[in-house]
């Protein structure tokens, strides 16, 4: 009988909602300021627009919609043999289910580009704040639902929206009041690599092991690359590349003179466009930083590749807050082709958790109500009712106890739900048409005429 | 190949999303000022939650997920079985899925309260703006994910809850700018009637049936009365009821000395009280009825039922776009007893449809894009991204062009993205640090200094 949620997922109350809100109208507002457009997807997409889009694993993880009265169904042999189909793979389920709720915003945005091009306006910059599904085993800091906030650009291969999204992530953080590096790096660079030491093939494997240099370690790197069947003589080649020391100039200056070929030349120059023309406009609260090791497991990326970590003293968080990149062929898979697209995505649940911990959440975000009025009765209530309605009007707050409790118990809802103001009406005041009104900070307490109310509180 | 997505889903653009904030934030704005706190609650909850509380045809509506990994099973005789009973019956699903998604926002607040009763001071105002889903046969207007607004106070008996709303109510339409009735009922008075015609056990037949007078007319619910079982007598006795005519207070009269019972007596009694207090308090722009045929086909309200329809000249909405009422025993299915709770829920979509139909959107609720900047090439980007930065910090919305196009296409974007002012730097303006700008409305163009830049846009 003990109600419960399901393993994963979370209530948030109305302290956590205005921190939440709080961070959410900030990326919002930036978003806005750069002149990214919103839109929303629904929940469910069909199962073919998901399927495939995520890898392997990522195709397990999608919460699949049962379809719906399957007992009236008219082909009950079609249905079985789709469930003995169930049983052998995950990802046989097409009588069963032919709906999952959304994996990310990115594939539904390409599927959104693809389905309204002829209304759309390119290069088409969007930003979507939505929750996200993933069949994931739960663990601390790891949600099966969770919201993800994008902004991306479609319709431009121009770098100078890699150079916005940098400049909204300095904007974020920098509202935000949290110190942070953004790690930057390109694709091409990762393959211009790939060619250098001859393994052109295991790009994947290279990218996927090095991703994991900052959490495994040098060592447990070289071995899971040896064990991808790189050789020595690769490996010893790829060594001064990925321990690489120095500032993003004389990195970059180094990697130029290492990988002399085309394609790592292009990303080279790519990642010395950005950090020149970017790095002087930076706030002092956002470093950024090449690193070639960056890879983000993902091989749908294209050209720059971006992480943002927490770099303030007040947190030790690691993960990373923030990601994204750019990917030349974003709707290629819905038949659209030639369409770049470049996005970044903000991990509000982490932020919030980086936010508690470096405790930066300012102290007026909570919003609370303004005024409680008590209520002693019939007789008061009407007088209530007509000056709450003026503090409406003047956009203020104020709430009338519902019950004619005791005394002890209305101030005590006052405490619990902070509010600052308990306007106190008893016969007398009735009678004076005035306001006893109590400051609960304090406990002074006043008595105003009835017309001073809202000026009262406004100037509180 | 062509994408699409689930029928009566939907994709909201730039220009339908700030339409549909402007609902949500109206909305939003006013239930903070009386008082409410937001909350939002996981879009999945278990089985468990929601089965039986919707009724048969609510348990056939949920979206239920596919458990996951069903291949991994290792009970798959289990699973067989399992599966035999959901081709016999839509709730015989235990282990093919153990989670839906939530089909409205009353039953998750309940459980919500239950789960966090010790965390939370009572009277609880709560409010909630989320989606849900109902796999609902999509028509015009009927979608199978939309969005609830949802206000409830638990834990007070009093009727100044019920008054609370109702001037929410008021306060939201008039803010929006659209003339609305409420109607209002009470659920004793109802029960006093099946008490006065000798019919308790048939209260449900005929709630439903007198629920659809407005439908399908006197005549078919005379029919419908007769088939359910009632007598002639008693449908005798039931039509002056029903019919009864004039303005609410000489409604309640008759109907006082109509229903001599005392259920029935004390739902008048409440019927009087809500109208008496909220009628003089009320703008213009909403009336008040109390209409003893509204019911809304639910059966868990035990007083207050509340219902509001479009009553302005520029629509001929019928369905209603708001309702609510009271519930005695909300979390007493989750096993906290004595807990009333009275709420109210806006269907943002059918407002939504309203105001469009009525032309009610303001001009200005479109967010655009205060300035573009021509991109002319290289030498003139930085210069202009310095000055975006400036009108960033300033809280204007401004982009640069991110590509070196033909001039065409990017007054092109301007235009289509209606955004009122160019910026064009060349080689002239660099030098001698000022920008032309043109005001799309008029084409009118002059040169400003760079330091005027914020303040042009601002007094524009």
């Amino acid at each position: 009988m003990k109600p419960s949620i399901p393993r994963g997922t979370r209530d948030f109350g109305p302290q956590e909602m205005t921190r939440r809100n709080y961070i959410f109208d900030t990326i919002r507002d930036v978003f806005k300021l750069h002149g990214y457009l919103q839109i929303e997807t629904p929940a469910m997409e069909n199962l073919s627009t998901l399927t495939g889009k995520y890898g392997e694993e990522g195709d397990q993880l999608l919460f699949k919609i049962l379809n719906s009265r399957l007992h009236e169904s008219k082909e009950k042999e079609n249905l079985q043999k789709a469930f003995d189909k169930t049983l052998q793979s995950a990802t046989n389920t097409d009588v069963l289910t032919e709906r999952a709720l959304r994996y990310d915003l990115t594939v539904p945005f390409a599927r959104y580009v693809v389905m309204h091009q002829n209304d759309m306006t390119f290069p088409f910059k969007r930003y979507q704040i939505q929750n996200v599904w993933r069949a994931d085993k739960p663990q601390k800091g790891r949600y099966r639902e969770f919201y993800q906030c994008d902004a991306d650009v479609i319709g431009s291969t121009s770098l100078l929206n890699e150079i916005d999204l940098l400049l909204i992530i300095d904007e974020v953080f920098g509202k935000l009041g949290l110190g942070v590096t953004i790690k930057l790096n390109n694709r091409k660079v990762l393959a211009g690599i790939a060619e250098l030491i001859d393994a052109q093939d295991k790009i994947i494997d290279i990218t996927v092991a090095i991703d994991k240099l900052d959490k495994i370690g040098e060592q447990k790197v070289l071995e899971e690359l040896f064990a991808k069947g790189l050789s020595n003589e690769a490996i010893e080649k790829l060594k001064p590349i990925i321990f690489i020391q120095g500032n993003n100039e004389s990195k970059l200056e180094s990697l130029q003179k290492i990988i002399a070929n085309d394609i790592g030349q292009k990303g080279i120059e790519e990642l010395k466009y950005i950090v020149e023309k970017v790095g002087p406009m930076l706030s002092s609260n956002c470093k950024i930083e090449t690193d070639i090791t960056l890879a983000r497991g993902l091989n749908y990326y294209t050209g720059a590749i971006i992480e943002v970590k927490v770099n303030d003293s007040r947190s030790e968080f690691t993960s990373s807050i923030c990601g994204g990149g750019r990917y030349d062929d974003l709707t290629g898979i819905f038949g659209l082709a030639n369409m770049s697209g470049v996005g970044i995505s903000f991990g509000a649940d982490r932020i919030y958790d980086v936010l508690m911990e470096a405790n930066l959440f300012p102290n007026d975000v909570e919003f609370n109500t303004q005024v409680l009025f008590v209520n002693f009765g019939e007789a008061e209530q009407q007088y209530c009712l007509t000056l709450i309605k003026q503090l409406h009007s003047a956009n203020i707050s104020a709430v009338m106890f519902p019950e004619q409790a005791k005394m002890k118990k209305q101030m005590g809802y006052a405490d619990a739900n902070k509010i600052p103001f308990v306007a106190l009406i008893g016969s007398q005041e009735l009678q004076d048409q005035t306001i006893t009104i109590k400051q609960m900070s304090t406990g002074n307490q006043q008595c105003i005429a009835k017309s001073e109310l809202v000026n009262f509180i406004l100037k509180s």
